[in-house]
């Protein structure tokens, strides 16, 4: 039985780092005989530039029907200043994680042994560093409404959001998260700002309420300006961190960052039944796009991740992990990790290299 | 002319420290004959244990009528299982900065020489790391309405606030932090999710407005997620930052712990005329409170901020300032910021040391 796989590619170095983690796929496709099939579609920038609005209807639909999607990145100066608001990139991005209820966000932020020195913290303070930060990704401030611009009396201007969550929400997103402390350390730190936002007071009263059926899962709560102190501080006190979207959207790029390579981190996306979107923690990059510097492994790491949550193939996955473990083994380095006595080579290069590994 | 200094100590380590900052004050109101008269009153917790709430109204009223306050820190987990929202610590203080209009929140991030080991990240990352985090006090989600936890059609129940900035609040923050920037580095950088909230859209637009009466400051933008990346990954690219309540309250924190000796930063509330109330960067730590364990540099350098920016007493703070770093540079430290070959000390015995140094 086949299982398609949508590409988006997306913007800036979007399509380089994507054409590296395809050439693998269509190899362990092979090899493992798979049968996934492949299709592409535009979102973002891209979109925009083609069809003018960054979720052309062609590309929801393909991404209702695909089994699994593999997104490279959005965004880019290029398209920061259109004066209508849901005609930027990242109008595409969400709208794929709403439509399509992709809650789940799975944020790992894991320092590889090979790269220790990469990172700009002390390494004592983040040798095997291996945290999971899980987002809330379709509701929260990113979706709440109402929200805009608006004229108040006098003529002044205001702009306003709203952060919103309801008991749901947050069950069946804490609920991907105690599961995956079950699968690991045990310990799930839930992030809010409960001395403050009445939100995250039901927040937090949730989570309560759910740890009571996960007895072997160690809770606790934390303050969001407190974690944000604690992931510079001491890193490795986190097993798994569960938190709403927008402080998700803060602690995931800041634990990803305190491992110093976010070029070699993966995400997920996942709906209630395993289906997911996956993308590379780090962005479009827009100032490298064409130059074949960026790190295509963040991508491939994705696809990994991609077989084992929403194909089926674990064993193909670890495969992949393996062969990029070995090619930096093999002191095989893209810019951005590079480092003295090491071989730094290009994005196709990487792709080259891990596809010889596989 | 006599000057009104109103003290609140608080709750956990606040009556500690804020008892040696008073010895500092006593002593350099006596030697520079700076006329000022000290009241003290209750806040947060102590209030809460007192008189049932934890912003009295007799309280209030002396810190609208003193010419600038002195402030521990509040909170602590025996006050954390109120059932009333109002009946928090946390409310005492956040109802003096908004009552008092203390909207400009100064949070400098400053690495001392002496303490250059104590920070989790590599020496030359941080060294002479120097950066002011400007942050928007009195508005944002920490205020804004309607805010509540109410239910949904089907009995289920929601948590929502309102993250909402108007014009006029926007520009009175940028003032003050295109002023910090001219009097130091002329670079600033406004941090905002411009990408996604409607709200920092405003707040985008009103500073490229500003930016035109400051053609001595360079501006520039990043989004809340990056800046916290940055912050981890380069910390000493920014010179001012100026950011909204929520996102300053999660950056300024992470700032503060780049140092790695929290205990030593003091932080300025300021209203529209420059008067203020002053705290530790540091919160309440429960943990260690009544041990003698707490550092009080964070509360001395408060006041010395209080003698600086409220009272016109700049010389005394300067003098304050170069007593702290003749202490520092004694080797005698807190528990800390404590290191090997240091001379271990109390609360109280770091105030003697910074006595004596006066
Ligand atoms: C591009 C942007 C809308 C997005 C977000 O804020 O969610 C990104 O920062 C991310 O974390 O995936
Ligand atoms: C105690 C709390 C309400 C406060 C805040 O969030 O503003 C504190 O974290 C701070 O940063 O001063």
């Amino acid at each position: 039985m086949s299982k398609s796989v949508l590409i988006l590619p997306g913007d800036g170095i979007g399509p380089e780092i994507v054409t590296e983690a395809k050439r693998v796929l269509e190899l362990v496709n092979q090899q493992d005989k798979l049968g996934l099939v492949f299709s592409e579609a535009l979102v973002g920038g891209a979109a925009i530039d083609a069809d003018g609005v960054p979720l052309p209807p062609a590309t929801l639909a393909a991404a209702q029907s695909a089994d699994a999607i593999l997104l490279g990145a959005v965004g880019g100066p290029k398209w920061d200043t259109i004066p209508d608001f849901q005609i930027r990139p990242e109008k595409g991005l969400l709208g794929i994680r709403s439509n399509l209820q992709l809650f789940g966000n799975l944020r790992p932020a894991i320092l590889y042994p090979q790269l220790a020195h990469a990172s700009s913290l002390k390494p004592e303070i983040v040798a095997g560093l291996d945290i999971l930060i899980v987002r809330e990704l379709t509701g929260g401030i990113y979706f709440g409404k109402p929200r805009g611009i608006r004229e108040k009396e006098g003529g002044i201007r205001e702009g306003y959001n709203t952060y919103v969550y309801d008991e749901n929400e947050i069950r069946r997103i804490g609920r991907v998260a105690f599961e995956a402390a079950r699968q690991r350390g045990k310990r799930l730190c839930s992030v809010d700002k409960a001395n403050v936002l009445e939100v995250t007071v039901l927040w937090r009263e949730i989570m309560e309420e759910l740890a009571k059926d996960y007895p072997d899962v160690e809770l606790s709560h934390m303050y969001v300006d407190n974690a944000a102190m604690q992931l510079v501080r001491a890193p490795k006190q986190f097993d798994v961190v569960v938190t709403g979207n927008m402080f998700g959207d803060i602690l995931s790029d800041a634990a990803a960052m305190l491992t110093g390579s976010i070029g070699m981190l993966p995400s997920a996306s996942l709906d209630e039944n395993g289906k997911g979107m996956y993308e590379p923690c780090h962005g479009s990059a827009p100032d490298i796009a064409g130059q074949g510097k960026a790190n295509p492994l963040a991508t491939i790491l994705s696809a990994a991740m991609m077989l084992r949550y929403s194909l089926n193939a674990g064993a193909t996955a670890d495969r992949i992990e393996a062969a990029v473990s070995r090619v930096l083994d093999q002191n095989v380095r893209t810019a951005d990790i590079m480092s003295e006595g090491m071989q730094q080579v290009s994005t196709s290069e990487m792709g080259d290299a891990v596809v010889a590994a596989l």
